[in-house]
């Protein structure tokens, strides 16, 4: 009864979607992230298949012309992507396979594959996610500003998703997309064979 | 965040679906099950408003012409339905009622109110199901027979419904409803005023 899911998960910077994924996999063994492609530099303690798959510019566009990328942007100057491959393989063997990406590749995963999931991470209100914002202390006040304008355009696009996730703690907020992973599983349309196993008694 | 819904509870005739609502109103105060109009003479240990809201004839099918019925059927020369004053204004409480009963009521559930959720309860296997029913000890073995038959017309239905919940044991069962019940009420959908709060910041 258990069938492999692709789940999206988005929301604001900020607001813990990397801690609620990683709590979700200590959950879990069956969940797993997706890795992204990218052209970025690798950073000193990023790692080849478990940060990022990175490519060079030509790689990447070679990718984008063999349609091996489910979804794609360019920002700041690099390319990231969802490598088709990856994720397929993992949904065959039954893998829950989260994808952290922003609301425009969002839409392309519902487009490509309407049985997704996608999810949208709320803070418990805007305060909070300026405040943890500053907290973090890495970014300027320009940078701030800007990624909470960010916020309010992602905000607009929430409508597109299934589920909101309130992230109060990242316990339960990791625990509430468990449920949804799991509820989701028991929805008719996903077990065909275990329905059509009782209709020929 | 936790709106009110309408969820029904479908499944074969000794599959479990009273114990799992049982175990339900236990994990939690919100769940409410919707007690039943009917014209069947009271049996010696129920109760007015618990068991049944009992009814003559002329009174139900004055219910009947005043729409006050979400759905209804005759069974056996007695009337059933659900009564939609009780329904509505539990929903309207933020309580979750739930409505025990048949594929035809569940039809009609649906058209009435879309935004219903339908659980279709099924055993492990289908001899599970012909044990259970023989091993209650109380119905002869025409009515076992006819009660199959039946559970076997029941089973076309399923793919109507939004979710499959199987009984393994109840406690574990009644855990899947309530994870399908707090992961709705996540739905975008029934989180407008959330949702608008943050596109308006």
């Amino acid at each position: 009864m258990k069938s492999g899911l692709l789940v999206v998960i988005s929301g604001p910077a900020g607001v813990g979607k990397g801690s609620i994924v990683k709590e979700m996999m200590k959950l879990s063994d069956k969940v797993v992230l997706s890795v992204s492609a990218t052209t970025r530099a690798p950073r000193p303690n990023e790692r080849e298949g478990i940060n990022y798959f990175f490519k060079s510019r030509e790689q990447f566009e070679e990718m984008i012309r063999k349609d091996e990328l489910i979804e794609w942007v360019e920002y700041c100057g690099n390319y990231y992507g969802t490598p088709r491959e990856f994720v397929l393989g993992e949904i065959e063997k039954g893998h829950i396979v989260v994808l952290e990406i922003e609301v425009e590749g969002a839409a392309n995963v519902r487009r490509l594959f309407p049985d997704s999931v996608l999810c949208f991470v709320l803070p418990p209100d805007y305060y909070e996610l300026e405040n943890r914002l500053r907290g973090r202390g890495t970014e300027d006040e320009e940078t701030i500003k800007r990624r909470l304008q960010r916020a309010r355009e992602e905000f607009q696009h929430i409508d597109e998703y299934d589920y909101i996730i309130l992230n109060d703690t990242i316990s339960s907020a990791a625990q509430r997309f468990m449920n949804i992973i799991e509820s989701e599983q028991m929805k008719t349309h996903r077990n065909k064979d275990l329905i059509n196993k009782f209709k020929n008694i």
